[in-house]
């Protein structure tokens, strides 16, 4: 063996997950899964591995580049570790365009490397649930995409007081700004792009840049007290806006749901200038200590022009990382212990009895559908029990040769300390009625 | 948007997984997480990108490198794409070797790549289950991860016509190896190795490479006898061997365990001749065209050597691929219709009837925890059917204005064709019937 020792710790930004993050990990994304299928979203999956050239497509050689994990294959392929998945998706949509029974109701939970420094929250290699319809342009599909990722908090007990889902529309934006500024197309665009960085700059700064662009007082005052604004006094101010008529079906769809108290209107709500073409959202945490965005979606139109030509579909859909759940649950106290729940047998041995009648009471133990195993090691009875708690079993059975020769067996709660005596026989039959 | 259309197609070697592919992966790999957990093994998992080093560590640079994906990152260390699990894990049993509760009975079902051109099931991704017990150098660990690696096949309802598991022991094979040829340990490695090529190489050269060690035509016959010997007469030949004992004690424990139908002793399993040092085995697919081995494993020493000094930790575990398990249901027709069972409702809609009634339905069906979704496309009620059965949707919900105005609903199960009318608050109760 080499002198020098390799280290144990895994790659920087990456984790390892032992067996109790694992089922912390499997547990909660179990839960995410089944209401998923339970609203009839289907799973889908993609390889690592992608063309580098889908990233350079959609973002830039720049962005791309820098980061993503990318390399040339020994073809001169260039790839990527996927950083996200919007480009995967696209081309499983357009690969298939034509036989696809849209609209498509689609979700996956692939792990996603992005090339950048650690921070709280944002590590290289996280999990993310990404949540998508494909192919239908009006609000339903808006609605049925929120009141999804509302769900998906809900399934961990979250209530009202922990999150709120933040809404605005970009059409109903653009439309407002441009009717307020009353500028053109591109004048438009120019405002929405200081008013894009407005919490990012003094207000100083966001007033001049607006005034350089023919806004006077009165319009800042107008732009200001949207942010204030109730969905209905909002979209009254733009009444013939396609957006404005898409917020308030989305807000009265809503409350018909009883999901009124997880949303609000919120004209602060952007998430980019050239991305989102109508409703977008994000979900706010409402503890201090995660006080920015869980995660956010929105609707964006042609999601296949990189791929197919005179095709377009629309998506909307939200994605939400492992690193920024676990926190929001850690936070909010909706862990429960995740062991205390299930019978798990730690079967006990001896020296006086031969290894075969432990491996027949396992055998029928686990053909009744009870999770156990023998204990293998080679530790005397105390150290089994120790084994035993430590490796978080509900309960032992013991069988030394004197229960043998009586047909007897032993168990012992683990929880509740308590320890019955059994016929041999009527073991299943016990652990069944836990 | 560019001129240059980008190709649909996945990376060389790797796989898109389409809704219907990923239920079938997902329910294949859900069976064998179940029967996993029922025995009492727990899931871990670890990043996808790790430290070169260890594999090279491992199987050295040249294999390292030409058979992985790699690449230096920006800080200048040297990352491949995970190939394998093995020094993953070892990497994780190393890193808390003091606190870990030995012995561990562990599996994971990462994704991996190779560099190498694609076959038939081997392509560049493939998903892997890896099961083992580290710390029990005795027999009774080689027992469970046996008769685990039969119940993952049998959960599938595959029975002893369809594989076989083919079982040799390492330590036995050398110490018989020895005795025949009377060789010293140097020797006898020689002759490992020249029967570890037997079935690579033609008759003559096979017999001309043993002559040239010293074995004579008697020696050579007794070497052939052992390929068709039973495990008590090849044992018989080395009594001494703790080979011979463990194999005696492995085959008698299946015995008792109702397994020996589908175990086989077989002096040709070797597995490479430096890896392994105990039990040996590989399950073999009886059908003629998947005529290879399916998977297979056994027992390694010194696990943690490469990151821990003075530790000593034991393995004996397998791992199969999900292209192999597939190719093996599909062959042995062990693939049920995954989309018969279950209930999934389809709630068609009416341009006569507010969305809002829609969402109610859903809503209170996911609440009863039936499958459910609304149509939220655009299209007409005979598309909206036809969305439903492509959909494999079971069910269709039916209410337009009439119905709505009389308090009823028509459901329809698409698998009978049969239709009923139920008064709008029975809906439920008519679901949890089915």
């Amino acid at each position: 063996m080499c002198a020098q020792l390799l280290s144990t710790k895994p790659y920087k930004g990456t984790r390892d997950f032992y067996p109790a993050d694992m089922k912390l990990r499997n547990w909660f994304f179990g839960r995410i899964r089944s209401a998923l299928e339970l609203a009839s979203f289907e799973e889908y999956n993609g390889p690592m591995l992608e063309s580098l050239e889908i990233y350079i497509a959609k973002s830039g050689e720049e962005i791309a580049n820098e980061q993503t994990y990318n390399f040339t294959d020994r073809g001169g392929r260039r790839l990527a570790v996927r950083p996200e998945m919007t480009p995967t998706v696209a081309r499983l949509v357009a690969g298939k365009i034509n036989e696809l029974n849209f609209p498509l109701k689609w979700f996956s939970i692939p792990n996603l490397y992005r090339y950048e420094n650690p921070q709280r929250g944002r590590l290289r290699e996280h999990w993310q649930v990404n949540v998508d319809i494909f192919g239908c342009d009006s609000y339903e599909a808006d609605l049925e995409v929120i009141s999804t990722a509302i769900s998906l908090l809900k399934v961990f007990d979250a209530d009202s007081s922990m999150f709120k889902v933040h809404i605005n529309n970009r059409r109903f934006f653009n439309d407002v700004i441009a009717a307020i500024a009353g500028t053109d197309a591109e004048g438009s665009r120019k405002v929405s792009k200081v008013i894009d960085r407005k919490n990012k700059v003094p207000r100083e700064v966001y007033e001049k840049d607006l005034i350089a662009l023919g806004l006077d007082a009165d319009k800042i005052a107008k732009i200001d007290a949207l942010y204030t604004m109730s969905v209905a006094e909002a979209a009254a101010l733009c009444p013939e806006s396609r957006g404005a008529q898409e917020l308030i079906d989305l807000f009265a769809a809503l409350e018909a749901l009883g999901l009124a108290e997880y949303c609000v209107f919120d004209f602060g709500i952007i998430r980019g200038l050239d991305y989102y073409t109508g409703t977008v959202f994000e979900v706010l945490d409402t503890a201090p200590e995660n006080n920015r965005a869980m995660f956010g979606g929105g609707r964006y139109d042609n999601l296949v022009g990189l791929f197919v030509k005179n095709a377009t579909v629309s998506g909307v859909g939200f994605g939400f990382g492992d690193v920024t759940l676990e926190n929001f649950l850690i936070t909010h106290n909706l862990i429960p212990d995740i062991y205390a729940e299930g019978v798990k047998v730690l079967v006990t041995k001896f020296d006086d009895v031969p290894y075969s009648e432990y491996t027949k009471i396992v055998s029928t133990l686990r053909e009744a559908g009870v999770q156990s195993s023998i204990y293998i090691g080679s530790k005397k009875f105390g150290k089994q029990i120790e084994y035993a708690v430590k490796g978080n079993y509900s309960h032992v059975v013991i069988m030394g040769g004197s229960e043998l020769e009586a047909k007897q067996i032993k168990v012992k709660d683990l929880r509740t300390r308590e320890e019955v005596t059994l016929d041999s026989d009527k073991l299943v039959e016990y652990f069944s009625a836990q």
